[in-house]
């Protein structure tokens, strides 16, 4: 019953299984592929100009609006040029060229994996901080729900979670629709504030006083707020990692989406940017600057509500940049044997059910971690991707001037200072943010390339003892040709052993066969013998006494002095019935015995377990 | 490695194994066995009269003093007839009376099952409340640990279980020293009290000033201090369940721990709840009323550090009444079929360890969840006690007038008033207590009656579907005795599947061999066909593609159409091969498949599985 209702709830949450020729199917275009990947990248000017204003304001005060503006300047000149340095990557690697595979193929394995670790980390992080930021939004709609911050976001997680579930396709409509509502509302915002401001000259009080300044500004002050800001463009890399999952012609239409993406966030982060100047708007822990300025344009209006939902929307939205990418990554990574493989394998709805349920789980634990404050998290973030950003870049370098093809030096040229720019931010990152909790990622990175390079150790020498080829078939067959042993366990004399041993009788005909058992007490041997003789059986039973109590130790030490006699290669076959109950917690009532006894078995390559099964009714 | 630590470790924490024949060693004589049993109703000295001080202090002022001694000595009355009608059911039931044996004997299985539950919660009750009790005492001498007051407590409880998993003649002796200096150091600091008092008329100004009355003496507050007070009383019952933990005379050396048990605490408890009147002892959270009394007696010197590090270690030890008493009971009930068995099975050194660990966690789980606050514990305390006293009396009372032996007129005089007064406790404390937490214990006894009720049904049936007599074994050994069909699961062509191939070849000659491969494309599907050309092996191969990925459902599919062809009683053997990877976290690696197949396989009473297992190196 257990199952049936397990079974019915999957299909009703996750939907009917889909067939691998669905495949093609589940593609996107450029008006769906616009929302589900660069909603990452759209949704963070609802925190990144918080971020930099928390850097700014308890310092320098008023002089904040001003360093606000040339930050996020700044920072939209670094996204042309990951724009442009993206083109190329798109170009050159139509299967998806994402920073692991660049970084692999131009600098090595090592490069690869710390690159692909850098993204998985960030790949949660944006989970965990997208999904925090988004019930920031709720919050400053309705304060009440402060109380239940963790609640909230782990249960948008999990919409998250079962969306992606169901698979890419029904997730791109599903998703796509909010994020084109939020573009509408924001440019609305924008538009009405700055007619408002120039035109009409209205400027409202701001919600909270500017702090006084207690400090002047430093370079090192900057470059913080820089390092904050930076967290605006995690979403960039997304687009170019999943050229797969668009529809053909597949390289043009990631072009055309990295390319509105940028537009778009320039113009959103700027429009915002300059009205929160305006508007002096001030960062607090139950109102978002967003939702200050949404405030202020529309007065507290329908539309503020409006802007702050669909924000908390496309936050969540963003979050499932994530969804697509990590799993699709570490799909990848684990086709070359870098990670374990169930992360290739393709769930029911043909997404990588595995990787999905890894970021949902690491997500969430961030966020109950950190309790879903976007502000605590900021310090793990954008790290990462800057890391892997690097390491992409200086990989396209390389390729350009090992292959040296037409117009090698303009492009190199592109990538090259795209290189230099991303190694400058990670290491401005790392140093403004090192103990804020940078260093955790830092970290962390090398032990994920560790784990990586052992499991590919692995999975290669399991490879070499497994392979086969034509011509060593007979003599691995000759190997194995003799078993005259069969050993059958008997734990008392009932029917379920009968059965067992007259299974064996049959399978067996003419071998060495004999019964085994060992027992707990005197008494106990005394009587299975005499059972024994009184049922008439005719194949010899061994009564082993156990003083300590102990089922297993007794049956190895037989079967190994039974191996002992036997030649190299022979096989001993073991027969044990095994209960098999009809309601799964039936299994508390008998004791796993049967399945440690396999277990321990198994560990013996000269050992086969043949497991009867005697299945109880009720 | 990770295994041979862990025995490493268990080995030094619980010592070598024990053999069946060391088993009478393990007894308690005297002087161990009152310790060991008695520590339990000693111990509670140290917070039943905090408990009635309690009911009281906040209500009717300085007259509190007066009515605790009252109420002390109603429980001490309730004490002696207790101790007399236990006496008689130690003499009748040489084998340990406990509750559930006694009730079961006279008035049936339900009653008995009733008083084994009310016995099981009550040790859980016992162990969370007296290792939270001894960490109070030891944070009314060193406030600082205040904040460790959980952690303190888990820690005591996991000493307790290990010190129990070594067995019980070791705990007693590491368990009795402590126990003796207790006694000693109380009876000390009751003598030094009462003769300042007394004689010098010394009487230091209490620690916190007494409340003022906010009301007057009502019947129900006396009843409510009453039932607080009776959680002084849980120990004796576990005296006569544990007579076969006794040396020889066993039943005498039992009623003798039993009348010096009694003994014991009427003194110290009239010695202390004099005190407490005398110096006017005021409940606090830090500081308990033992403490307060030692405090004035000693003037906080040496002794006071004496009483109360003895007072946390003897309510440690008094948890350790549980530890003995519980495990034996599960025992019993296991034995009778009411209880999965694993509760009936002696562990490596001769205790019951299932038993053992369910009480530590059962009581960790508590201590959790009340914060180690013995004062929160109390509701859900002593009415499983009391019931079970009523049930045991109940049922010694209808013994008596059954058996109508000589003298039975005044034994079951004893035992029925013994039935009365603890039933009329049990309404007092039912009724006192209900709204604070009793109603959770009045709940959960039904529910655990009838889990019971249910193991018992599950394993009735299931000796009745395994039962076999020399008469059936025949037509039971005809039943299963043709099988002509082997099926050999492939995944890929690899060495495994070769040796799994080969052992089922020559194990099954001349049998209906076929190999089986489930493809997850089409692609597979081909590879897998050229390369068993290719090898030349001579079974047919069975191609069947998934297009949901799935490996399970084709193959129960195609078994299911082939025992379809087959006759009834058929057996179907289907071999594989099984990777067995020499460190544990491997496993991560290869999924789980070979398990899950097995396991859904065996649900079919005429499928045999045969694992061949291949066992990789590092």
């Amino acid at each position: 019953m257990f199952e049936r209702l397990y079974g019915k709830a999957k299909k009703f949450l996750i939907g009917r299984p889909l067939k691998n020729e669905d495949l093609h199917d589940e593609k996107l275009n450029i008006f769906w592929g616009l929302p589900i990947l660069a909603s990452d990248a759209i949704s963070s000017v609802a925190y990144a100009g918080e971020e930099i204003l928390i850097v700014f304001i308890g310092v320098i005060g008023l002089l904040s609006y001003k360093y606000l503006f040339l930050t996020a300047l700044a920072i939209g000149l670094l996204l042309i040029f990951l724009v442009f340095s993206y083109r190329q990557t798109i170009d050159c690697y139509p299967n998806g060229g994402g920073a692991y595979i660049v970084a692999k193929d131009n600098l090595g394995v090592t490069p690869g994996l710390f690159a692909g670790s850098a993204l998985i980390v960030d790949y949660i992080l944006t989970v965990a901080v997208s999904a925090s930021a988004g019930t920031s939004a709720l919050i400053s709609m309705m304060g009440f729900l402060s109380n239940f911050r963790v609640e909230i976001t782990i249960f948008l997680i999990v919409m998250m979670t079962l969306g992606n579930l169901r698979g890419v396709k029904e997730s791109s409509r599903m998703f796509g629709v909010p994020t084109y509502i939020f573009l509408i509302s924001m440019f609305t915002m924008i538009i009405v504030g700055v007619v408002k401001v120039t035109f009409f000259h209205q400027i409202p009080t701001a919600a909270f006083p500017v702090p006084e300044a207690t400090g002047s500004i430093t370079i090192f002050l900057a470059l913080r707020a820089f390092s904050a800001g930076c967290t605006a463009l995690t979403g960039v890399e997304a687009v170019s990692n999943s050229i797969p999952n668009f529809r053909d012609p597949a390289q043009k239409n990631a072009k055309i989406v990295l390319m509105l993406l940028a537009l778009l966030v320039l113009s959103i982060f700027g429009g915002t940017s300059y009205l929160a100047t305006m508007y002096h708007a001030v960062p607090h822990e139950n109102s978002t600057v967003l939702s200050q300025i949404a405030y202020s344009v529309f007065n507290g209006g329908f539309m503020f509500y409006v802007i702050q939902i669909t924000t908390a929307v496309i936050l969540t939205m963003a979050a499932n940049t994530s969804f697509s990418g990590l799993p699709l990554l570490l799909s990848l990574i684990a086709k070359d044997g870098y990670a374990p493989r169930q992360f290739a394998k393709r769930g029911e709805r043909l997404g990588y059910s595995n990787g999905i349920l890894l970021l949902a789980v690491a997500s969430s634990l961030l966020v109950m971690r950190y309790e879903a404050q976007p502000h605590q998290l900021m310090p793990l973030y954008a790290i990462g991707v800057f890391i892997s950003f690097t390491l992409s870049q200086t990989g396209m370098f390389m390729r350009w001037i090992s292959i040296r093809k037409e117009g090698w030096v303009f492009k190199a040229m592109i990538n090259g200072t795209g290189a230099m720019i991303t190694f400058v931010t990670v290491i401005i990152i790392g140093v403004t943010k090192f103990t804020h909790g940078a260093w955790m990622v830092v970290v962390l990175l090398p032990f994920l390339v560790w784990l990586m390079r052992q499991t590919k150790d692995h999975y290669e020498g399991f490879a070499r003892q497994l392979k086969l080829s034509p011509d060593n078939v007979d003599e691995e067959t000759e190997n194995i040709d003799v078993q005259r042993h069969v050993v059958v366990l008997v734990s008392s004399l009932n029917k379920a052993s009968l059965k067992a041993i007259s299974y064996a009788r049959d399978l067996c005909e003419g071998r060495n066969i004999v019964a085994f058992h060992v027992s707990l007490s005197i008494e106990e041997s005394k009587k299975i013998k005499e059972k024994w003789v009184e049922c008439g059986l005719d194949i010899p039973l061994i009564v082993k006494y156990s003083p300590y109590r102990e089922l297993i130790n007794p049956l190895v030490s037989y079967i190994e002095s039974e191996e002992h006699q036997s030649s190299i290669g022979d096989m001993i076959t073991v027969v044990m019935p095994q209960f098999v109950v009809s309601t799964w917690w039936h299994s508390i009532y008998h004791n796993q015995t049967a399945n440690a006894i396999r277990k321990r078995l198994l560990k013996d390559r000269h050992v086969a377990v043949v497991t009867v099964p005697f299945v109880l009714d009720r």
